[in-house]
């Protein structure tokens, strides 16, 4: 039709519900009975004590907040159990080099709100005034320079939505189970939208030496912390980030600037960013030589260790949501996150009875490459214990291993990159305990 | 290659960049000067009084903040400014009845923050405790029942991004320029990624009498909000939702559950969700008969008037984002935001000079159904007075009108779906004031 044949006073309802559909793949498709009847409670059997919904509730009959209460929002109190938590075994009294990790069983979709971020650094969260901050960026460049924040922000900006994963996730229960809960076992990770400026469009503005195969990324904190990139991921996907998830960057990420290496180690993401240099050779920094390398089985270290692997983890049941509430034959939906540094997940496996059989579970919502992707998979509750197990797989060809295989190939020696498959065990109760799966 | 093949000490640099273009279309691709030299400060021409980049700053020189300061992340003090706010002139004295507005000039990407999301009540924010909220299904249902949050959250959940809008958005300046800035002009949308159930999957699961052709849904704060919902757009895309942006609903935005109509007027997403009945017949409550209709130019009223106008506007440069720091010769990014309650942005035109010349900008990041879209297009400042103006288009065929169409179309007594382009003067000193340009 022309554009002059609609005014818009007319009522149109939108009926191309499939142009939505082009953004996902495998839709979860849920039948009339993926609920079952037990799990409602009929009108005629509300209990006396509970809110008659017919009558006003308490809150139902009086002025709320004021609208402006809050300039900036805040959580419901209701929610205050919804935080991130710091385990004093991560920490060994040290409270500035630890992190603080993502309640992802409270976790929903795929962006985590900034103030459940997960939140590790070396000397604690450093304050910068955006208008002291600098950026040198100096080395095999044709135009050395320092910009201001202003000036860094002059280039035209992109949005992207990745995670961002701690090498150490994982570490605290791949040789076996150590923590009986989900928030310590993966919450090393958490997924944004980030904003700022491709590191490619500055440097083909700055004019980067054919000699240049390494870039130095350093932190303004009291940490120094200090990387070494290769120049391939450079120019490829790196981005200098000011914004995460439609505001500026938390201190706690980096604020103003950080380094943004999508799918890469954390720790290379340098926050507080100061300096960028260009070189030949690589720095051998403290970082990465004295830290963040893995001994393997064979005894040899390895030096530089940058995607992180192919992961996933079931977030709903899990020992901070079991299925206690559920009655036998109540349909019940298993969920959770995978990612993979190295690309996009195409297939995430189920097992319910500890890796002897695996189903394929359903991928939800928006699929992309290098941030959380969600899972489905609806089963009947017959309340018989259960080891439920999920198995992610990535476009580049890796799968998530066991703990077992993890073990026999990297050896027990290093924390990092530690991506095993996860046990949880149902009891007949519905209870949810963390455990270690031979195979 | 084999599963086999790859072991996970490998290193692989991702080499598919492709594989993620696949969910963006036009991208923007700059060149080398696409930003200018001018805007560039050499190493040997810093300030004095600037940091010295190869100094410590202050913040270097000292421990940060511990790691677990803040269970609950907040942004840096640096950015109080970035809050939303609310004008006398649309509250007359009423906190609790009124609207708080996103800073759009200080947004990025597509994500509103739920700290910034855009507040309106007719009542003031309800706080519902979430054990006691309960939500009754009623009416045409062979199943009728009254569901807890937790028996609510059974159900299997999607998330999807949208936008939500107050159908008086951009009635504070469509008969003309009213406030000369950009966070009262259009500050009445935000955009999220909402988690719920599709109200489809619930009704398939009570059983909906092919005689429903009306849902009414009503609130159980004190305001008493309810509205009449055509059952097609109930089938379509419409959502019960518990989860915003990755953790629960703000009380601000309906806690503990909200109805979602992606694309349709705010006011008919009702909060604080407490009833939904099914009937052969509309109910023509308090909101759709004395409010939320429209006054024709004609001289007739729209009784309902549902789906949010195709809009945009340039959100940088604005009144509050000048250009006052430009020199002549700078390259610099013109973006902003578009977005339609019908269907997906196709495109968006920017005029420089008031709307006699038209060319189109890029549309960048993702491209998603009844979500905010970024566009953005690169000009080289020349230093003379500008009047900049965007025009989005949608795949319904809409095209957003100027303010004369406007009037002419609809007449000046109605204050709802208004969806004009706005002009921003740029004086030849950068600044930038909002400006009616005839047409």
């Amino acid at each position: 039709m022309t554009k002059k044949e609609k005014t818009m006073n007319e009522i149109t309802i939108n009926n191309k519900p499939n142009s939505r559909r082009n953004f996902f793949k495998k839709s979860a498709v849920y039948s009339m009975s993926a609920i079952a009847a037990s799990s409602i409670v009929p009108i005629s059997k509300l209990n006396a004590d509970e809110v008659e919904i017919t009558q006003k509730a308490p809150w139902g009959t009086k002025l709320g907040d004021l609208v402006d209460k809050y300039a900036y929002g805040i959580p419901s109190p209701y929610e205050h159990n919804n935080v991130r938590r710091v385990h004093d075994l991560l920490s060994s009294g040290d409270r500035y080099a630890t992190v603080s990790m993502t309640p992802h069983h409270l976790q929903e979709g795929i962006i985590t709100p900034n103030g459940l971020f997960f939140n590790r650094s070396h000397g604690g969260t450093a304050h910068v005034d955006p208008e002291k901050f600098r950026l040198m960026l100096h080395g095999l460049l044709e135009k050395p320079l320092v910009l201001t924040l202003k000036q860094l922000k002059r280039y035209p900006s992109i949005s992207r939505i990745y995670f961002i994963e701690c090498p150490a996730n994982g570490s605290t229960g791949w040789r076996g189970p150590q923590f009986n809960n989900l928030q310590f076992v993966k919450g090393m990770t958490s997924c944004a939208e980030w904003t700022g400026v491709r590191l490619k469009t500055v440097l083909d503005d700055l004019g980067l030496s054919p000699n240049a195969k390494w870039m130095l990324a350093e932190g303004s904190d009291n940490s120094e912390m200090a990387r070494t990139i290769p120049i391939e991921k450079v120019l490829d996907d790196a981005m200098l980030v000011w914004g995460q998830n439609g505001e500026p960057l938390r201190p706690e990420q980096g604020y103003p600037v950080r380094l943004l290496l999508p799918g890469w180690e954390g720790n290379l993401n340098v926050k507080w960013l100061k300096r960028l240099e260009f070189s030949d050779k690589p720095w051998h920094t403290k970082e990465e030589t004295s830290k963040y390398t893995m001994l393997q089985a064979n005894g040899k270290g390895i030096n530089y260790f940058w995607p992180m692997e192919v992961n996933s983890i079931i977030t709903s049941p899990c020992p901070e949501v079991p299925w206690t509430d559920l009655e036998v034959g109540d349909k019940i939906e298993i969920s959770g996150l995978a990612w993979s540094g190295r690309g996009t997940i195409t297939t995430v496996d189920i097992s319910l009875d500890g890796g002897n059989n695996w189903v394929e579970a359903s991928l939800k919502g928006l699929i992309l490459p290098k941030a959380w992707t969600r899972f489905s998979y609806i089963i009947k509750w017959d309340g018989k214990k259960k080891v439920l197990l999920s198995r992610s797989i990535d476009d580049s060809g890796h799968i998530q291993p066991s703990i077992d295989k993890l073990i026999e190939n990297v050896g027990v020696e290093g924390i990092y990159h530690r991506n095993p498959i996860v046990g949880w065990e149902v009891k007949s109760n519905g209870e949810v305990n963390n455990v270690h799966v031979r195979s």
